[in-house]
């Protein structure tokens, strides 16, 4: 299942970076809902290359077809196949990338893992051109999330290097996200995380940084006990994005810090019959299970590894060699990340909906 | 399959705190691999309250007894099933809390998901004392991996509160981590990590903490492309230890605010016909995927909720009340915590090590 | 998965015939269900051996434990566990066929797959002893299914040897069924099987034969598209049943004879705003999915291996040997079948209730 | 998970009759495999309408292309993504059943289970054109399981209407099968039920048959304890192909007739070191494990639903009306259900092949 994701909203990607085309498979979509291709587009063009001179200057038009599960405009319930084709395929560019491993990529472990027999182009399947589909079929997340539950999800980009935003889980929204080129809120951080991206760029090197997102409207309930947690699947999601290394929900590491009295959220009467948290350093997750606060999260990327300093490496016939790179690459892909980080909430939040619903849908088990 | 994990090496674990047992049942084991209830005692005893004035006054002989799945002293491939009584049970010690939510525990949350059919004794199923069925159950994945693949999986206590320890992942061992009762290598971090649980005793607070695990001798080529990468099944087993709030693999969040140039581990000849990393800021880990060196990552854990300062909270029936914690309870679970992170890691790489053998295992397809 | 059934109501069984003990942990049963031993228990009492002079002569009270996932009489919809103790165990009867190959039963099969390590006494985990494993199991989804939806499940003997039973699948009840020691409400049929069975006995000899299965009052939708059909999960869960080597549905094999114009089921209005069909040739699943009418299927079980007579066979060593069995066997297993082919659908029917509750729970999606 | 089957070999379909195309994800496939479209296209010409004049007239090219996985022309290991464009659609053809429901077919609950929301073009995604992606995904199955194991899979026609051929499964090849349009290889047999498709035809009326299937060369230990049996697994892949009723192993029902002492498989030396049966009525198959002799079963399927006499039914509106079918149907399609009953085998035991090899693969736990 290395291509697949989810329990009863289940997604399965496949593509390669420069094959004909990448797509998804979305089973487990409940019938009824209204659906183009039109609902998915936003996203891909808000992930794919090209938008800003902040990121790489590759150009694809990422118009994503809907192939099967839509019938009159609403989705029937079956599978969902979506596909989107690779107009800007250039695999000869990676032709002296053939025969050695970049570093920090994932050239030597693919060919270690299927002992040689690795698409070298452009990362292959490792490629973060893989996410698009992910996007792609987290678009129709987002839709149920929306229309059945209320839930609404935003990311931005928390940190660049070494800057780092200041922004409130509670209030921000997409329309202030995009507003600078960078997809940070902070107005001041986003330009001093612009200069930090150019800087790095001008010196021939890379940056990393931090996404943070929230999901508002998750109603108490969603996570399992145990191994499925809301928390541990949401750190894997994250985790399987290329480049990121670390997830920390609500206070993160920084709780590992703080002694028990400060870290615990009191409960107190939301006014409206219900019950809040007074403050929210559990990142809307106790026990693994939402508690209808908002689900707050931060994902780690290291910088991106194609830099255009030389680097040392070694050959596939294991001869050191010295690596220059050259073509289209981002020097942060920070930016970019936050709808893939956005999609990795989206497609988590929505099997475990569904996963609520089969345990608690019309039951009448009362006392 | 909130209490199930793993694809070919299963581990179902049930059981409340307070009920009769708690167990697991183990599946997808290979036949043939000697094991007896004594290979899985002492990792329970590492884990179990009351080792120290550190930790809790519980006690429990948490003995393990093995009711299938072994013949002879061997494992048959077919399910195999642990079970530990609950002898030291003392569900009368929280009638007091039946009617009362704990700030920051999940008896809020498994009340809202379960709709008020929750076992409020002790946390029930949403209790630590369930991880002593992981410990019991990853002690098998311990022996296979040790047996056919010489993998050796150690972890430590890197920080307390602010006290935070320097220790070498490439050396490590468990002798040296069980030296000091706060299970930190580093002797002199030991003693300040030590004096600052006791000093949050003293002031009837708790601590958290960091715990850094160190996997060696991992293969190149364990992990899936895209969804089930090592490092996102790691983060995700992570995660589902009660407290457990960030995971970092490698440079992690520090890494995200290096350049590229730095973060980047150049490749080099290991002198053996090998391939190494000069530097393992990748954590062992490229592209989701094991690349032979040391699998390296943290885990942050929150202080303990339950601390014995006053806590405002609120009831059932919404009112609101002020908590005043009584009984046994640690100060801090992170010493504790070592066996049941190394858990997490060795159920995530015998899973790992089952499929990447299904795939290449005996394969003639070489070119 | 060896050991698990089921996506979201989940079983997994453990345990040999001549261990300690036997058992399940049901996972996915939601919450508030009110439970106890004594729910499970009959359906255990009607699978066990020794119930008449037809059936084998081991004595086993069968008591089933719950040990977790119960909470003041109710479920909390955390992991169930199950155990029934093995208390007239005899593994010492076994002792002389530790080294040969019994024919027709796994001994070989379980050799070959383990390299050797197989648990030999009385079957190990091929013993049809841990059907009351699943039996159990299935006296939740019993409750479930009758509770929540009005889903009843009746199983009988349709026919032993060459005796053929006449049981209309809308109106027999389990009193019906076990008027007769064989379980088949035919009172004429039933007495002609019951002779049939004493002639073979008298000839040291076994005999096999059919279980018809009906489920009444499944809604119309249980059941998923392509590969998760509803009558391909009934298949799998009745051919998982040891000594089963067939299975068919509505008309089943019978069916592959008819032209379609005999065969089709005509649609016609109910009388009461709905749809039904005017014969059930289909067997209440069309298109994998139910219609609503009651769901009928038949199983085939083969002659019991063990019979009296001597049998040509080989040693652990490959010599031929001749095998002439001794202790207590069922010279027919089909009455003590009907619980197990009634907990196969009650499993699989469970399942199916809860993914359609989760596509469809409380949809707002509806033109 | 409607749309997905194996656990390690996993198959992902999608797509409608009538939409733009149908296809599969294939997950799990090792690294370094030969194959180009070409390997596949064989079977699923064997499997397209409008071969004969005994199947329907339908004319699709079918042709398949290979979008991911491939690299080079062998496999890398990556999810490959196989799509066959739909270029014979006639959705306007089906206008006039839009607002009814045929009999027997899936229009009825494929509309209850998704509350209307279905594409009722040629039965949507409940058409058997959907096979067409599991015969291309079986494809692949094929050859590693010929490549790696020497397994050879072989289907044919036994029966249609009540004509029967008797077939030897030790000596069946491809070539006899493919000799008789009716793809049965006895050849008097063949000619009766070409005729018995004639008659059916002109009588506007429909026939059904059975498919008996053997794989040979499948080696001991395939197929697991308990709930996934090598045949339960074969009977789940063969009752989820459309119109597929009936499933058996072996001697199936027949042997529920017989007596143990004639049923049971005498086992005796191979002559080569090994053990063999003298019979084969366990079907290959004991315990749910193989045991090296050829695993054969039979699947049954109705007459087809489409005949050319009135039908009574109901509208969408539950209104009675008379259904008159047109267009293009086959009388029988049993001939054409060859190659997918083949594709069940095949893509089940290259699924069971790799789960044995991930518990076995390399093991030294040999005594």
């Amino acid at each position: 299942m290395a291509s697949t994701t989810g329990r009863l909203f289940r997604v399965t990607t496949w593509g390669e970076s420069h094959g004909p085309a990448i797509g998804a498979v979305v089973d487990g979509c409940p019938p009824g809902l209204a659906l183009s291709a039109a609902d998915l587009q936003p996203d891909l063009d808000r992930r794919r290359p090209g938008q800003s001179s902040l990121t790489s200057q590759r150009s694809e038009g990422d118009l994503v077809a809907i192939e099967s599960g839509v019938f009159e405009g609403r989705t029937t319930g079956t599978a969902i196949s979506l596909r989107i084709a690779n107009k800007d395929a250039k695999p000869g560019a990676y032709e002296h990338l053939k025969d050695l491993f970049r570093p920090s990529h994932a050239d030597l472990t693919y060919h270690q893992k299927s002992r040689g027999h690795r698409d070298w182009r452009g990362g292959g399947r490792a490629s973060a051109r893989e996410t698009a589909a992910r996007v792609a079929a987290a678009g129709i997340a987002r839709k149920i999330l929306a229309d059945r539950w209320g839930v609404e999800v935003v990311a931005w980009v928390e940190a660049v290097a070494d800057v780092t935003a200041h922004v409130d889980p509670a209030g921000v929204d997409r329309a202030a996200v995009d507003a600078h080129a960078v997809r940070c809120p902070d107005a001041p951080a986003a330009a001093a995380m612009a200069e930090a991206i150019a800087a790095a760029r001008k010196d021939k090197d890379t940056v990393g940084g931090v996404v943070t997102c929230v999901a508002r409207g998750v109603p108490a309930g969603w996570g399992e006990p145990v191994f499925d947690k809301l928390d541990a699947d949401l750190a894997k999601a994250c985790l399987s994005i290329p480049a990121a290394k670390g997830f920390e929900s609500g206070a993160g590491f920084a709780g590992a810090r703080m002694r028990g009295s400060t870290h615990n959220d009191a409960f107190e009467p939301d006014g409206a019959g219900g019950i809040r948290t007074a403050t929210n350093r559990s990142g809307g997750v106790q026990g693994g299970i939402s508690n209808g606060m908002p689900v707050v999260f931060r994902v780690a990327f290291k910088p991106v590894a194609t830099h255009f300093l030389p680097q040392q490496t070694v050959d596939t016939e294991g001869r050191p060699v010295t690596l220059q790179a050259k073509g289209r690459h981002d020097p942060c892909v920070v930016p970019r990340a936050v709808p893939i980080v956005e999609a990795a909430a989206l497609l988590t939040l929505a099997d475990h909906a569904l996963r609520q619903t089969a345990q608690l849908g019309g039951s009448p088990h009362e006392r």
